[in-house]
């Protein structure tokens, strides 16, 4: 057996299934692998010659058939060094990870093509996803791709831009009144009548081993040494779930070693149920009232793995915060003025690293990564700038005058 | 020396220099290097332990020192299979290029990523750009990365989301009231005054370096095996002449043999001056009047190497078609419902291939590549659409009652 689940509770194992559901005392599984079979194949050096995408690292990913894996170029994505912010800022290093390089503009790309690879496997048609946008179209996209048809839920405020492109890659799509666990209800609602398959927020066992391929990413594109600290825009938080579980896997197979990254999790101010958490004695519960912050994929006041989410972070030495929704404006700025496009969520990072730097809880010796998840264009309002239309230099020079 | 320049007319060779323009004869210069020693360092084992960017081939790219390199992760975008629609169509193989995939979601990166760093070399910090849009962008970006003052000119139909991040990245930004060479035009008038450096299409040798990595890719993705067809949307076609050289170039290293792929070039109906001259006797001259087509990097009426194309098309044995705006919109529909979001510009790659299809131009043996050069988002007209919004499922059931 190359791979099965196992209980993050009880530690019990059985085999891999898509509908295996949770474990029977109610823990949650996570996919498992025989690390020693993997490295019969996944050496350092063998990486040199494969994919430039995230099945580089099929070995950890849990697909039967090479030929059932949907695929559309998703993952391996650039880790940019800030060259210009490195010299401007007191920090060792720092580099963006392009997640808006992904298929679709966003991160989400990866989770999904796991998550319909296996679903693919599995002889399924017909899935579901309730999302803050980013999921959706990714959905979207990759249920076109492999013929399945799509259905996407989302909250009535999510940006326009991310709605025309789930109608764009042809899913049924539909607003909901009301927060993304209320789209999700929705959906467990409908899974026995409809029979879609639902693949929300770790609903199934493929978007988080999706995820993981960042974690794997980082520490290949590092040549093998992690970065001393992580900054993450955080909702469900499964990437976080996701690159936790790489870490562990590269130390059992010998890739790294040492301490792994401090795990920074952003959040907006408004919707910040891990940042509560730990001030609350580390005791996770769901932000169930005043949730104020703004649509983007941080708004997750419901994250189904809370609790694990807020072990990984004290484990690693990290922190939460909430910034502020101007921040994360000025943010968008900043990083745009350095050439990147980020969404509010990548925004999130850099407002959480100049908070970070303001409180010396970065030094000028650590080395940091920002995770950019997804594109500024995908949340841009419409806007009627009125600029100036010249017809020649001259005119030109006439509104310029030096 | 690694790379010079030489006339493409009378075969002069001269020093590379930034501002050498055109030869004494009148003819364009292009690039050449020392291939014996590009063979020292650059074989096809040694890219497996290469940077998954455009830069792994950095032999083949004219800069002289690697501190100078202006790179944010541009290339090596991936070259995606379409199952689904090698099944229902009459071909082969069929592949999609994913520009979109680039930084700025599009193709222009990489001819900026290279134009900037020899810019960077020569000490340059401000730079400016007459474009249809997606140049402006990615010059927007770059120029921020590496800490030049950018200056964009588009024509005053330029779609508003690249109006958007041309301002996003920072560019000081302007309106012409006309077309693409109208705003090149105001450009070389301001030159001696402004002292801005041009990187116009073909103004200066970067652009179309950064362009040939395409060709390189495509044939390294192919195990060094080129696809009998290539489609795409030209404009100035910079594009086209630079994938010709880097296969010229692989022949001459010994990477690749035998025939070369047939190019297909498409262009708009109202804006085709390269379709035009192959149907007149392959004599190219600009279209001066009735420039009728949208604004896309396809309406450019005066490409600066139209007559280079035409001799590269026939060479190759290809051809041009010029496709309507009706039939872009069809394949931008189509390729939405493969999971791909594509411009108006690979779409019409789209379009132009069911056109072959259905002339018998493509043969159900033929291996095809499609050009996708940038993301649908970044021409999406604003919409408001009305959705169904819901609370429930039992709400929802009630829309849709099966």
């Amino acid at each position: 057996m190359r791979f099965w689940l196992e209980c993050r509770k009880c530690g019990k194992q059985i085999s891999f299934h898509i509908n295996a559901g949770a474990c029977s005392c109610g823990g949650a599984l996570r996919v498992e692998y025989d690390l020693e079979l993997v490295k019969h194949t996944l050496s350092k050096e063998s990486l040199n010659n494969r994919i430039a995408s995230m099945w580089r690292y099929a070995e950890l990913l849990p697909i039967e058939k090479t030929e059932n894996i949907i695929t559309m170029g998703e993952g391996f994505t650039p880790l940019v060094p800030l060259t210009k912010a490195e010299q401007a800022l007191p920090l060792g290093k720092l580099w963006v990870k392009r997640e808006e390089q992904n298929p679709t503009g966003s991160f989400k790309a990866r989770g999904f093509s796991v998550a319909l690879s296996i679903a693919n496997e599995y002889g399924i048609h017909k899935v579901a996803v309730n999302s803050n946008g980013n999921a959706a179209s990714a959905l979207a996209a990759y249920a076109g791709f492999a013929g399945m048809e799509a259905y996407v839920f989302l909250p009535k405020d999510c940006p326009w831009l991310i709605i025309e492109e789930c109608l764009h890659y042809g899913a049924h799509t539909y607003l909901v009144d009301g927060l993304i666990q209320d789209a999700g209800k929705l959906i467990r609602e409908g899974e026995q009548e409809q029979k879609w398959y639902n693949v929300g927020t770790m609903k199934e066992p493929g978007r988080a081993e999706g995820k993981k391929t960042m974690g794997l990413e980082i520490a290949e594109q590092l040549h093998w040494k992690l970065p001393e600290v992580i900054i993450y825009p955080t909702g469900g938080g499964s990437g976080v779930i996701g690159m936790w579980n790489a870490f562990q896997q590269l130390k059992q197979l010998g890739f790294i070693q040492g301490d792994l990254p401090r795990i920074v999790c952003i959040q907006e101010t408004g919707c910040q149920p891990i940042v509560t958490a730990l001030q609350n004695n580390d005791l996770f519960s769901p932000q169930s009232e005043d949730v104020n912050s703004s649509p983007t994929g941080m708004r997750v006041p419901y994250p189904p793995d809370g609790q694990l989410l807020v072990s990984i972070i004290r484990q690693s030495g990290g922190t939460a915060l909430a910034v502020s929704q101007e921040e994360i404006r000025q943010a968008q700025l900043s990083l745009g003025k350095l050439g990147i496009s980020s969404s509010p969520e990548g925004a999130a990072t850099w407002a959480g690293l100049i908070r970070l730097l303001d409180q010396g809880g970065i030094s000028r010796y650590n080395e940091v990564v920002l995770f950019n998840t997804s594109h500024a264009m995908k949340y841009r309002q419409f806007s009627h700038r009125t600029l100036p239309v010249v017809k020649s230099y001259k005119e030109w020079v006439g509104l310029n005058p030096s």
